[in-house]
């Protein structure tokens, strides 16, 4: 897969439209602001590792809202400020805690929320993927998000870089203090299993990279492997100067549906035969620095 | 995903037989030996890295026999010795080279191989996944592999672990001696195009926890940040005592069926709504060191 630059692309000016059988990243370079909305700050959350890593975190309260709430209570009162990612199980998941666990939770938190596991599809318009999804239905994306359906109830997917409550056995359903990412090949049998709370939209690239922990289950077999987190704070309680502005493309824009076009039949010059067909979890809906 | 130890598993004794609702890797703990096959140690790569972390890959002759062909005369004549991985892309692929590149192939080597992308159906019966798969009009297992097909034709699918060779752009089909590894959700619209040599059978966590590179398309930005690799042997070339002995689940086996079932529906404990599907990568063939 030693990849040459398509030449096509250095030949033409650069301008709005692409090359004819543009590859999905050249489709994603040249897309108009339009196609892009604005990650709102109160829903971002910064996560900064000790070696002074960043990771940012788009929230989801459409779907996961008490656990959402507990997740930015804790991100206001600090208590993940000396939080560890204490787990890295090779082709599952990244998990991380709060420093204190459920010793401390903060004022306004709630200790055992509700299974937010799925929701009702009420209003909203799935833009369909278009092919099979074999753990759904029906799937697609709305509003920026992969989308499963089964019926009058829709979730959020367990695809690559989602991030979700950790949990005991049910009844539990997690308070949140203890969250992980999904880090491999999408490990759907947990959808509907877990409250599904956002979605790593920068830096995925550190957790990635991470040493596998080699107790069970890819915890790490002593506390001085842990990870540690230097703090995890609300984009919008930061400096405006040390905000990140980024931008998700919107899943019910032209370009989108040209990407994911794309993404299920690659036509660009690399390609001798495209494949007709794509996985919810192998369209992963573009971000952006806000320009 | 805290998750507890199955309790059930500790109070029962230690049989055959697995708890009722038993997990996949419960499962998998309790096969009978009947249900594994031994890998030909004339089909295994041992690769051992700069620090001494080791991967072993089987080869896949029956899906692409000159590509393998050309992988196992540069092992033979030291090729890949003082080779180095030189891009690791997050959620995508690891690629290494051999040391002199296509400066030195060995005696026997294919310069340019023909496009061993997929082959013949034949006489391969493939065990039925059951669910849909968007890659593929039918896909399943068939002798340990998991196998994608259309009409007459049948290829190894891009799910995490599998082992191509790079190319440039068509018509060339790589020789060989650019070899990558998928470290991510599948990148099934790689399926057809590139040559799938094999796939990582252990020591996959020592390619997923690698810097991920920081030039295009994830190429180390420096030579200085490669990973040297120290050496690929074949396994039947090394002493004896030094060779891995593995074995793979033998796909045509009622535990695979047992195995296969409980991923596409998890009853164990933990699970509150098994999902009753399954993507063909979320089923990994299970490998164990022969006992």
């Amino acid at each position: 897969m030693r990849r040459f630059l398509p030449i096509l692309t250095l030949l033409l000016p650069n301008i709005a439209a692409a090359a004819p059988n543009p590859t999905p990243a050249e489709i994603v370079a040249h897309a108009p602001d339009a196609a892009w909305a604005d990650v709102p700050p109160d829903r971002l959350l910064v996560m900064t590792l000790a070696d002074g890593a960043q990771v940012t975190i788009e929230l989801a309260p459409q779907f996961a809202p008490v656990h959402t709430g507990n997740i930015v209570r804790q991100a206001r009162a600090h208590g993940w400020d000396g939080g560890a990612i204490v787990r890295v199980q090779d082709n599952y998941v990244v998990q991380w805690t709060t420093r204190d666990g459920k010793a401390k939770p903060p004022a306004g938190f709630v200790a055992h929320p509700p299974a937010e596991y799925d929701r009702a599809r009420q209003d909203i318009a799935i833009r369909p993927l278009g092919f099979p999804d074999p753990y759904a239905p029906s799937s697609g994306f709305w509003s920026g998000w992969p989308i499963a359906a089964e019926g009058d109830r829709v979730w959020l997917p367990h695809c690559y870089g989602m991030v979700g409550a950790g949990r005991d056995m049910p009844p539990d359903t997690g308070d949140g203090q203890e969250l992980y990412a999904v880090n491999s090949e999408a490990p759907r049998q947990l959808d509907r299993n877990l409250a599904v709370v956002g979605r790593v939209l920068t830096g995925m690239e550190h957790f990635g990279a991470l040493p596998r922990g080699t107790a069970a289950l890819g915890f790490y077999a002593s506390k001085d492997q842990n990870v540690a987190i230097r703090n995890i704070s609300l984009a919008a309680d930061l400096p405006r100067a040390s905000q990140p502005h980024l931008q998700v493309m919107r899943t019910d824009s032209p370009t989108f549906t040209e990407y994911l076009n794309a993404r299920a039949n690659r036509t660009d010059p690399f390609f001798v035969r495209p494949a007709n067909g794509v996985a919810l979890c192998n369209v992963p809906v573009p971000v952006r620095p806000k320009p």
